[in-house]
């Protein structure tokens, strides 16, 4: 259901580091909002280095956008972004000041997956039988 | 008035069907958000097959975001994700399983395009009527 | 705080413009949202020429999303838009008749930068503050 984002330079992530990014991503988001890993998607955007400015500079950041379903409590949705934070600069060895998530927002009832208007939260259980039933 | 981005796996789309995805695109929500063709905006991002993750591996889905302009009614947000998600998937070939469609919105006063602040969902007609009248 | 992308195709932009408009970006932001240049994040995606279409032909526009915390007057919003679309136009080059600006927005406490829940508008000082004399 979320959609990730991680936009950063080319070459400030190892292959293996890229792929523990994403996995970490993943299961916080899955622990955190009760989705299932299969349904969190993460796309690593690289780019070269003239084309990352920070202060009107080149820079080095790692910027993690998310898109989720609107409706989380803001609690949770602060702590889901502390949380990667804190997994997004341990996991890449990118200092925390380079560090920026943020958590975009929308009606479940604005996204499709797998052929359906997605579930408010809290009531993903019956959304996901309900896929099992059709399928 | 709207972008697209479509995100996927380089080669999981050929030339033709990006072309076809783009085109359909715009007409869906030409037709549904009545925007003028020309003000439809399609990017197609293609990434790396080890740079794109669902549920913590390397997939392939088709990731859809789009923006559009806050005030339009729900009713037709949802019939407008559900119609590309269904476009998309036959389109591309792609399975419904693996195409996710999100839109987000903000208000139309926080968009400019040609130099002027986009109209509110409803006042499209004035608004392409005072830029034929400015040019 | 903020992170803009600015989505082009190849070669639309030299690296002299490329520079130059991340600068004019950061400067515009910082003077009307009071945000120190340094927390102004600005990413350049380019594309293929056959990778962007408007109203479904290929076209080269100048796309720019940007992401600031919610709470800012609608009026400041719509001021930065304009003015970030005029000087994105003088500065490349490209006719404002294809520049684009989108300007998105969650809460605060949806986002995250050097391991801090961001302040909400106006209460930029006291968050800077507390970063010096926690570093």
């Amino acid at each position: 259901m979320p959609v990730y984002t991680c936009t950063y330079v080319q070459g400030s992530l190892t292959p293996d580091v890229k792929d523990e990014l994403a996995a970490g991503i993943t299961t916080i988001h899955s622990d955190m909002n009760h989705v299932p890993p299969d349904y969190v998607n993460v796309v690593l955007a690289e780019m070269p280095p003239e084309n990352v400015h920070v202060g009107g500079r080149p820079g080095t950041p790692l910027l993690i956008n998310g898109w989720a379903r609107r409706g989380h409590p803001q609690d949770g949705t602060t702590r889901l972004a502390l949380a990667l934070a804190e997994a997004a600069s341990r996991t890449s060895g990118i200092p925390r000041e380079h560090v920026m998530v943020v958590i975009l927002d929308s009606p479940a009832r604005s996204a499709v997956e797998a052929g359906r208007v997605l579930p408010d939260p809290g009531h993903e259980a019956e959304w996901l039988a309900e896929g099992r039933a059709g399928a």
